[in-house]
């Protein structure tokens, strides 16, 4: 019987530490999977839409960004500010292809590539392809980046 | 009694639950931050060596790493050709200085600053000062990097 109670005791928390020990590739976390996808379509929307605010808020308040030619840029204002730089720039279409999203915890890392078209002021048309690697934290139950560093690929 | 040992058998199970989900910047993980830090160490060490078996091996068999004007590299034999294309340049200084160094149990993140001097062909001397984001994973027991991304900082 003590047996028994002790096994039964220890039963979630062998679960527990199965479903935190393993990262995952999205399995068996699809749903956090697919609300990390939306959160990169939200973002590519408010880059095309120059919504300022729907990209500052998809950082955490903590958030470092590491745009190339600049230090590392900490805090969500700060990063709302570095966006604004490029608001004169009209983004055509922006979109973001994750190879992979390891989950870990309250944390997931996540690489892949992106792809964008901007029109300048001169009116010329630019198309551009880079790769990223992100660190998304949950905060207040939300994913957001909480790493973000991106370069280009020649075309 | 029955509750007593209820709370004896789930103790193991709290304090793993504790040190496995509280994400922990070095605290109270001393060793494993200081052997990534001689991670880092040991491969500027062989990048300033032109030691291209060290540094392929300062990377996880199945690493990804994203130079700029490339693709995404994948895999620790096409990860040492990319690194031999720059054999010809004799690196004179490099140093990494990690900012923040984060664990979540066999995987952390760290990201900071690099810096280094080298020597072209025909003699010039170049300083450059740069950014990284790195995603660590133990392998064998060993920290090597499983994802590394940096870009330039303008000087």
């Amino acid at each position: 019987m003590k047996n028994l109670l002790f096994i039964v005791a220890l039963l979630p928390c062998l679960l527990y530490a199965q479903s935190n020990f393993e990262p995952t590739d999205g399995h068996p976390n699809p749903d956090e999977k697919e609300k990390i996808i939306a959160a990169t379509k939200t973002f590519s929307k408010a880059y095309m839409n120059g919504d300022f605010e729907t990209i500052a808020n998809s950082y955490t308040v903590d958030a470092k960004i590491f745009p190339n030619n600049t230090d590392i840029i900490a805090g969500r204002a700060a990063i709302k500010k570095q966006w604004l730089l490029g608001a004169g720039t009209k983004i055509l279409h922006h979109e973001i292809i994750p190879q992979e999203i390891t989950f870990l915890g309250d944390y997931a890392h996540d690489y892949g590539y992106f792809e964008g078209k901007s029109e300048n002021k001169d009116g010329s048309i630019a198309n551009w392809r880079g790769k990223y690697v992100v660190v998304w934290k949950k905060e207040d139950g939300n994913w957001k980046m909480y790493l973000d560093i991106w370069n280009r690929i020649r075309d």
